[in-house]
C-alpha cells in the first residue's frame, strides 16, 4: 500500500494544507475506523461528528467545518478529493495487454495494440476493440460489436451482436447488453415474435451495474448517452433513449420506447411505462411508477406520480384515512338529527356497506 | 443486406399490394428514420402520422389509413407484417452444427446431429440436446437435463441439473434455470436449508429475458407452459405453475407455489405473493402487489389490488386527501356551533392528535 | 435413488413412529403427488386436508393432525423432518476434488487439497480456497479473494478481487459479489467516479441467490452476517451491514450504507433508502418502501411504511376514497343550507376544482 504526505495528496486535490503538510498518512478510512496515521473525510455534518470523535490523525473537510487542532486538506469539495485520494490508495488494478491463452478470438476481430482480453472470454467475427481496453474473464462480445478505448468490462459481461459502446466506460459482470426486446404480437391464438434488430449504442464514460440489462431495439438502436450511470440489476427496455448525465438507480425498470432527457434521476426501483417522455432534470423517488410524461424539471414520487411534495402529505393523511371515515359518518348522524329529529324518516346512506 | 420488391414482401404477410409491386426496397425502418429506399410500419394514429410526414418509399398499414399516394402493402394485421419482414431482411443468424474444441462436453451427453455448442460452453453428464439445439458461448447444461430440437441458449445461460426445455424455446444471456427454491425452517434459533430437488419443466416456445431466474421446484418440477414468455430479470420462485401464452414483464416476481392461468399477463414490476391462484385471462398493471387470488379476466392495479378502475379513481382521489381531512374537520367545527351554541362544552375530537 | 424403511427415516428426524416402522418407502413427495410407495407431508391444514385425499403410504405431522390409520412419522416440527427426509433421498451431489484440465487458476493461489474447480472456471492471483470448496464451471474468483471451507460456488458466479466468503456458504449462478457501488460526485458539471475499495465480507452458511448483487463497500467492506439468507435478484449497496440470520426475499434492494440488524425479515421486492437503521427483528411486508428507521421488532407494510395493522385498513378504506369525498361534499352543502337558508352568500370551496 501506498503512503502520502499531506501536501502530496493536496496536490492532487486541489485543496490547501491546515497543519503539517508533511504528515505522512497511510490509508484512507471512514471517521470510525481511522486512526493516528490515516486520513478521513469530513463530507457532512454526521461525519464531522463521526470525525471529532475520533482517532483520526489528517482529515478532509470543507472550509466551514472545525478540523479540531489536527492536519487537514480543505477544500470546497471534499467529496472529489475522496475520489482522487482513494484513487492515489488504491490505484485500478488493470490486468496487461495480452490474449489469454485459453480466450476464443475471432481471427477477424480488429484489436488495437494494448488490449487485454482475460482467460476463457470469446471475441466474435467483425469486432473493434479500441486502445486500452479491457475484455474480463469470461466475457463475451458478440459480432460486429464494437468498443471503444479504455473501456472495460469486467468478468461475465455479454454484449450481443452489434453492440456498439463507446470510450472509458465500466461495465460489471452479468451485465447484458442488446438482447431481444420483449416485443410480441398475437395471431392465431398465440404470441408471436417480433423479430429485434436495432442494436444498442452507449455513449462515452457510462457505467453499467452488476446484471442490468439494455434490450437492442426493435429496428433502430436502444441509445444510452455519455457519463450516465447505471446501477445493478436495472432493465431498461427496447428502444429508450436515455441522455447524458442521467443517474439510473439499482432495480429501476424503464419500459420501452421512453426519452429520457439529460440529467434525470431515478431513485432505485423506479419504474417507467412505455412511450413517456421524461424532461430535463427531473427526479422520481425511489419506487415511482411513473405512467405519463413528467415535465422537466419535476420532482415526483408515488404511482401514479404526483409532486414529491404533494405525495408526502397524501401519504402522511392515508394513515389516518379510516379514522377521518369514521368521523364522516358521525358527522353525518348528527346532520340528520340536526335537519329530521331525533328518528329521521330514511335510513342514512350506507357508505361502507360493501367493505 | 438482402434488397426485396413490394411484392416478395406482400407475399410474406398475407397483405395486398397497393401501388408498385416491383418497387425495391432496402431496409425496414421506423418511419421518422426511413427514406425513399425504405419501407416503414404505420401500426397506429401516431405512426402513421410519423409516417405522412417521412420520406419513406413504401408502408405498411391496415385498410382504415391513408397511404398518402405511396406504396403499400395494405394488410389487416400490420405487426404480423412487421414480424415477417423484419425477419427477411434479417434472418436469424444462427451458428453452424458442432461442438467448439474449447467446450467441455461430457461424454455422457447425448448431441442430435446440428447441435452447435459454441466456445467455453459446458455440457454435464447424461444431458440430451435435440436438433438444431444452439448452447452459446459460455452455456452451462447441467447434469441429466434435456433440451428440446431448435430451442437457443444465447452466451452464458445457466441450466442446473434436472431442468427440462421444450422445443423452439429462446433462453437470453443470464437466465438462470434451475437455482434452489428459497426454502428454510427455523430450528435451535438459526435458520435450516430444505433440500430442494424438484427441478424445472418449460414447455415449447417458451422465451425466458436476460438475467431471469426460474427456481427448481421443492419435491416437484416448477412449471412454464408452452408459448409463454417471460422478460428479462423475472424471479419465478420454487413450486409455481405458470400456464400457456402467459406474458411476464420485465422485473416482476412471483414468491412460490402460486398457480397463473393460461393467458394471464402481469406488466412490469408486479410481484404475486406465494399459495395463490390468478385466474385464466386476468391483467396486472404495472407494479401491482397480488397479494389475493385474483379472479380469471379480471383487471387489477394497486397493492393490496384492486379493480383497475377503482384503483385509478382511488388514487387520483388520494392527492386531494389532505385538503378532504381540512374540509371536514371545519363541517364538524361547525356542526359543533350550530349543535351547541358559539362555545362546546366539550372539546371535539382531535383527529389529528397523533400526526 | 435410494430406499429406505420409516424406521430409518424417523431417526433422522428424532421424530416418533406411528404404524409399521419396516414399511419401505420409495420417493418423498406432496400429498397431491404421492401414492401407496411414497412419504408425504402434513405440514399444515391445508397440506393435511390434501394427504386425507391422497392415496400415500405413509406421512410425516405434528402429533395434533389425525394420520388417517396410515404409517406415520409424528414430530414436533414436520419441515425440520423434511429437511431431513429430502436430503436422504437427493443427497447433494458434490463433485469430487480436482482442478478441471480448461480452469485457469493463478499460480499463487492457495487451494486446500480437496478443493474442485470446475470447467473454465477462473480462481485469480493471491486466492484462498478452504478445504471441501468447490468453484462452480465458469465461475470467477478475483484476486486476493478467500474462500472458507465447504463453501460452494455454484456455475457463473463472480467474486471480485478482495472478497472474502465463509464457510459453509452457497451462491447461487450468477451471483456478482464485490462489484463497485454506486458512487458518484458531480463536478464540472459531470458526474465522477469515487473509487469503491473496500471488499465484502460474508460471514458463515450464508446463502445468496441467483443474480443477487453484493457491492463492494467505498472505504471498508460491505458485510453480511452468518447464516442470512439472501434471495434471487437482490441488490445490496455498498457499505451495508446485514447481521445475522436475515431473511431477504426476491428482488429487494437495500440503497447504501444501511444496518439491518439480526433477524430482520424482509419480504419480496421490499427497497430500502440509504443510511438508515432497521432494528433487530423488525419484519417488512412485500413491497415495502423504507424511507426512515425502524423499530426492533416492528411490522410495516407501505411506502413510506407504517404498522403493518395500519397499512391494511388505511388500503381497505383507500378503495372507497371517491365516495367518501362525495359524501363530504354532500354534507357540506346540507351544512350550508341549515346555516343559512336556501340561498347560501358565498359560494361553498370547492374542494376539486384542480382535478
Amino acid at each position: 500500500m501506498p503512503r502520502f504526505t499531506l501536501g502530496e495528496l493536496a496536490a492532487l486535490t486541489g485543496g490547501r494544507i491546515a497543519g503539517d503538510a508533511n504528515r505522512v498518512v497511510e490509508r484512507a478510512l471512514p471517521p470510525a475506523e481511522s486512526g493516528p496515521d490515516d486520513i478521513t473525510f469530513a463530507l457532512d455534518l454526521r461525519a464531522h461528528r463521526e470525525f471529532l470523535r475520533s482517532k483520526a490523525g489528517a482529515v478532509v473537510l470543507p472550509e466551514a467545518f472545525d478540523r479540531d487542532g489536527r492536519d487537514a486538506i480543505v477544500t470546497s469539495d471534499p467529496r472529489i478529493a475522496l475520489a482522487a485520494i482513494l484513487g492515489a490508495f488504491h490505484p485500478e488494478d488493470r490486468p496487461p495487454p495480452g490474449v489469454d491463452a485459453s480466450a476464443v478470438v475471432h481471427p477477424s476481430a480488429k484489436l488495437a495494440a494494448r488490449v487485454h482480453v482475460g482467460p476463457n472470454a470469446v471475441v466474435e467475427r467483425d469486432v473493434t476493440l479500441g486502445e486500452d481496453v479491457i475484455v474480463g474473464a469470461g466475457s463475451f462480445v458478440g459480432a460486429g460489436s464494437s468498443v471503444g478505448d479504455r473501456t472495460r468490462l469486467h468478468p461475465h459481461v455479454v454484449l450481443y451482436s452489434l453492440s456498439t459502446i463507446g470510450r472509458g466506460c465500466i461495465l460489471h459482470a452479468g451485465a447484458v447488453i442488446g438482447a431481444d426486446g420483449f416485443g410480441y404480437t398475437r395471431s392465431g391464438g398465440r404470441h408471436v415474435k417480433i423479430p429485434q434488430v436495432g442494436g444498442v449504442v452507449i455513449g462515452d464514460d457510462v457505467e453499467i451495474g452488476a446484471n442490468a440489462c439494455v434490450d437492442r431495439g426493435t429496428m433502430t438502436p436502444t441509445r444510452i448517452g455519455s457519463n450516465t450511470k447505471v446501477d445493478n440489476l436495472v432493465q431498461i427496455g427496447h428502444n429508450s433513449e436515455i441522455g447524458q448525465r442521467v443517474i439510473i438507480c439499482g432495480q429501476c425498470a424503464i419500459a420501452g420506447s421512453t426519452t429520457i432527457a439529460d440529467d434525470v434521476v431515478l431513485a432505485g426501483q423506479v419504474g417507467v411505462a412505455g412511450h413517456l417522455s421524461i424532461g430535463r432534470g427531473a427526479v422520481a423517488a425511489a419506487g415511482t411508477g411513473i405512467t405519463s410524461d413528467v415535465e422537466p424539471g419535476a420532482r415526483v414520487a408515488g404511482h401514479p406520480p404526483m409532486p414529491l411534495e404533494d405525495w408526502r402529505r397524501a401519504h402522511a393523511a392515508l394513515r389516518h384515512l379510516p379514522r377521518l371515515r369514521t368521523l364522516v359518518r358521525s358527522l353525518q348522524h348528527r346532520l340528520d338529527t340536526l335537519e329530521g329529529g331525533d328518528s329521521p324518516p330514511v335510513a342514512p346512506p350506507a357508505p361502507s356497506a360493501e367493505e
